[in-house]
C-alpha cells in the first residue's frame, strides 16, 4: 500500500504507536490537576511534552497552548481578536484559505465584520501587491489578517514572513494557518515573530483530536472553551494529557526527518518532470512556486480526477482529489478557482501527498501507476 | 494500589486499552472525510461508534455530537443559546455547579447577562422552591438554566427531571451537566427530555480529550469550533475518530456494570456507617441525599483533609480533597460553602470516588486505612 494522503491526515506514526503501547502499560492515568502523586506525575509528563513541543517549534514554553486541533486554534484566535473588537471592521483572508479559516471569517462577517479575500496568482501565491495596497488604503480599519503558510491542496508556500512584516508595521494581529507547514518543513515560531500559529496532531502522526495553538503573547488569548482554568485559563477542560504527550513524540520524530527534504524534493521534481515528458498535456499545479517537499497536485485536463483516484486505489495507492473537506464534490475546488484554473484542470486533479519518511521509490511506483492509468483512461476517453 | 479518584478522572479502561492495541495494529488511519476507501472505512468505524454511544445513552444517532469533552460541550451550549439572545437576560445556575459552568455563565455575565445562582440545601440539593419562585417571578426573562445531574464533589444527585419539567413548561432551554452522572448510573437522554447534556471520555475510561454533546435538536447548535462542516456543521475540525471509537467501547462496557450498583451502594453505606460508629464526629457530606453509588465525601472536623489524603497516599490509596480544579487551594470548596458547611468540615474533607467495577473489599481496606489515619492524626492533634 502507498498512503499518499498525508495532507489529509497522517496515520499514527510508528513512534507514537510504540510510545502509547508502553504508556498504556505503565501509566500513570489521573487528572493532571489532581493533588495526589498520580496527578502530579501526569502533569509533569504533560509539561515535559509541552517543553519538547516548544523546543521543536522554536517557541517559549508558555507560548504552547494544547487544544483539540488547528480548527479550534483558528476559532480561538478569531474569538480572541474579534469578540472585543468594535472599531476595526475588516478581516483579511485569502482565496486559498482552508474552510476552517474561511467559514470562521464569514461567521464574523455575518456579525458586522467585513471579510476581504485576497486574490492569488495563477501559481497559487497570495497577491502581495494587492495586500500592500489594502493596507495602504485602510490599515487602521483592519482588525486581523489570516493567511496560511502552505496550502493544503497545492502545497504552495506563501510569503507569510512578508505578510507578517507588514502586519507588524501596521499593528495588525496576524494568524498564520501553519497546519500544513509545521512538521513538513522547519518552523521556528519565535523567529517567525508571528502572533498566532496553529497545528493539528492528526497531520503529524500524533493522536487524533490533538493540537497546539502557538501564541506570541498567550496572555492575550480569550478562552473559547472556558472551563476551570486549565492551560493557564487559555483553554478549559481537563487536559488531553495522553494526546498531548503524543504531540511531543510526533514532533520530535518529524524534526529528525527534515534532513530528508532535499532528497525528497529532488525526487518529487524528477517524478513531475517525467510525468510531463510522458504526457505533455499534464498540469502540475503551482509548479513554479516554492512548495512543500511532499506535495504534487497533478491534473490531466479532461480526465476526471475521481477516475484517476479510483484507479490508483485499485492499485492500493491512496490519494484524494482535493482537500478532505471538499473532495466529495465533483467540482473545481475553491483553491483552484482562486488560482484561475479552468474546470478541465479543476476536475482533473489528484493530490499526492507523502510524508518526510516516505521511501523515495514511491515516486517511481507512482510514475508507473499514473502512466498506466492515464494511458488507459485516455484510451477510454478517445472512443 | 487503590485508585479512588474516578470523579477526577478514570484511567483508560482495560477494554479501551485492549481495543486500542488491536486498533493501532490493524488500522485504518485516514481522514474520515477523505474520498478514498480508507477514509470511508474510517468514517464508517466512527459512525458505528456514534450508533453505539447513542444506544447506551438512549439518544438518537443525530443527537450525538462528538467533541473534546464536557467543558467544550458546556461552552458550546452557552454560545448556542446566548450568542443570538438579546431579549432574555437571566442565566440560572446553582451554587454547586462545576467551574466549567460557573465560569462560562460569568463570562456571559460580563457581557450583559445576569447570572442568578440557585441556593442549595445543607444536604447538597438545589433548592427547588427558590427555583420555582424565580420562574414564577421572571420566566420570560430567563435565557437558560444550567444545573447539574450529580455533583462532582458530593456525588449528590439533583432533581434534574423536576427542573427540566419546569423549564419545558416555561419554554426555557435547559443544559444539564451530566458529566458525573453518565457512566455512573443509567441515563436515557430521550426519556429525560433534556435539551442539552454533556459528558467527558476521561471520566468514563475512554481516551482523554474526548466527549459528547447530547442535543435534543442538534440543528439548533451554533458551532463554537467552526471549521469545515464536520459533525454536520455542529463542531468543526477533523474528527477524533480514534478517540470517538473509545467512547463507544467505554460506554458499552460501563453499561454492563450498572448491575453492580445495588451491591456497591450497600457496601458504601455500610462503610460510611462503620466509619461513623468508630468516629461519631465524622461528617458524611450529603449523607441523607440520593448519591452516586461510588462517591463518599467524608470529613473529620478539625483534621485537615490534605493530611488525610497524604496519609492515604502513603498507603497507596489515591483520593482528593475536593475537585481537581480547586483542590490545590487549602480552603473550603465552593460546593461545601454553598451547602453551608463550616470551615472545620470544609477543610477536613476527602473525596473517595470509585468506579462501578471497583472490588467491594476496597471499602474494607478504606475503612482500615482511614481508621488508622484518623487515630494517628487525632493523637497528633491532641498534643
Amino acid at each position: 500500500m502507498i498512503y499518499a494522503d498525508y495532507n489529509g491526515s497522517a496515520p499514527l506514526s510508528q513512534e507514537v504507536r510504540d510510545y502509547l503501547l508502553k504508556r498504556f502499560e505503565k501509566g500513570p492515568f489521573a487528572n493532571p490537576n489532581a493533588i495526589h502523586y498520580l496527578g502530579a506525575k501526569t502533569l509533569m509528563g504533560m509539561e515535559n511534552a509541552r517543553a519538547a513541543c516548544a523546543k521543536v517549534l522554536g517557541a517559549d514554553f508558555d507560548q504552547i497552548i494544547f487544544n483539540s486541533g488547528a480548527t479550534e486554534g483558528i476559532s480561538t484566535v478569531f474569538h480572541t481578536i474579534l469578540s472585543n473588537e468594535i472599531h476595526k471592521k475588516i478581516i483579511i483572508i485569502s482565496g486559498i484559505e482552508h474552510s476552517a479559516v474561511v467559514n470562521t471569517a464569514h461567521y464574523y462577517g455575518s456579525r458586522g465584520f467585513i471579510v476581504k479575500t485576497l486574490p492569488v496568482t495563477t501559481e497559487g501565491i497570495v497577491d502581495l501587491e494587492v495586500f500592500h495596497q489594502w493596507l495602504k488604503e485602510d490599515a487602521n480599519n483592519i482588525a486581523m489578517v489570516a493567511i496560511m503558510a502552505a496550502n493544503n491542496e497545492t502545497g504552495v508556500i506563501q510569503p507569510y514572513q512578508k505578510i507578517n512584516s507588514e502586519c507588524i508595521e501596521n499593528n495588525i494581529p496576524y494568524l498564520c494557518d501553519t497546519t500544513q507547514y509545521i512538521g513538513k518543513t522547519p518552523f521556528n515560531f519565535k523567529e517567525s515573530n508571528i502572533d498566532y500559529a496553529v497545528c493539528s496532531g492528526h497531520k503529524l502522526g500524533a493522536m487524533t483530536g490533538t493540537g497546539i495553538l502557538l501564541a506570541k503573547d498567550a496572555e492575550k488569548i480569550l478562552a473559547l472553551i472556558i472551563g476551570g482554568g486549565q492551560e493557564k485559563g487559555h483553554r478549559g477542560g481537563t487536559q488531553n494529557y495522553l494526546g498531548n504527550e503524543t504531540l511531543a513524540v510526533a514532533l520530535s520524530s518529524l524534526e529528525k526527518s527534515f534532513t530528508n527534504i532535499p532528497a525528497l524534493t529532488k525526487k518529487r521534481m524528477e517524478f513531475e518532470q517525467n510525468m510531463k515528458t510522458s504526457f505533455p498535456e499534464i498540469v502540475i499545479i503551482g509548479e513554479h512556486s516554492p512548495r512543500l517537499a511532499t506535495t504534487t497536485y497533478i491534473a490531466y485536463p479532461g480526465i476526471h480526477g475521481q477516475a484517476v483516484q479510483m484507479e490508483l486505489e485499485s492499485l492500493d495507492i491512496f490519494v484524494t482529489t482535493s482537500s478532505a473537506c471538499s473532495d466529495n464534490m465533483p467540482v473545481t475546488s475553491k483553491v483552484l478557482k482562486a488560482m484561475g484554473a479552468c474546470d478541465s484542470v479543476g476536475r482533473g486533479v489528484v493530490r499526492i501527498s507523502l510524508c518526510l519518511n516516505s521511501p523515495l521509490d514511491y515516486y517511481d511506483l507512482l510514475f508507473d501507476a499514473l502512466t498506466k492509468i492515464y494511458t488507459k483512461l485516455l484510451k477510454i476517453k478517445s472512443y
